[in-house]
């Protein structure tokens, strides 16, 4: 791991509504789409695993060196669950939320980050 | 899925402290326990990943029938950050915090269960 890669990270939840159900069923999309994000916030993909729901849905998880990136969606109501928990400072988690948006034709229903980053000086000791 | 799985889902966020450094870096320990937590609370498992670093830290993800269970470990704190995405109202998230605490002799630094379930009746046309 390199030198911004810290102890906790940042975890931004998404929940996308009204996209492209055809697409949110889609798991070779869907796994593509996330290992493009993966990459377009320059995280280093470690292990990528795809799942396809009967009658629909997916659920897709992409384990990067920074941590994971991971998706579960509803085709029938247009909706989609996303998180991306990054251990790394210089990733901009925001950045996926356009790339996510964008590929699925839908808009955000919720976004949050939240930081599970532990403050500089913590250690063991301090916890 | 079951009648008990809904739209979205609960989302827990565990940080667990003043862990067992040597078993955060087992990863044949900490799949098994990922697994272990699964099938205890009534999950359903369909793939199952884990991936070591070097020179120490494990992250390990489970895709469930009703979402995800995710790990990232910093055995050089002892700090665990644990993730679990259920969209089965009858899975007790609770109580995979009590095991992971068991499991790695830590303590909870952190935890949160965020509310990411579309209300009753919600559907494509009122989101």
């Amino acid at each position: 791991m390199n030198s911004k890669i810290g102890i906790g990270g940042q975890h931004l939840l998404l929940d996308l509504k009204a996209c492209d159900a055809a697409l949110l069923d889609d798991c070779k999309m869907v796994q593509s789409l996330l290992e493009q994000v993966a990459q377009q916030v320059g995280a280093t993909i470690v292990k990528s695993v795809i799942h396809q729901f009967e009658p629909q849905g997916v659920s897709g998880v992409v384990v990067i060196q920074e941590s994971h990136l991971s998706i579960h969606t509803w085709p029938e109501c247009g909706f989609a669950s996303f998180d991306f928990y990054s251990c790394a400072d210089d990733i901009d988690l925001n950045q996926s939320i356009s790339l996510l948006c964008s590929a699925f034709s839908g808009k955000v229903h919720r976004a949050e980050i939240i930081d599970r980053r532990l403050a500089v000086g913590q250690t063991l000791e301090t916890l």
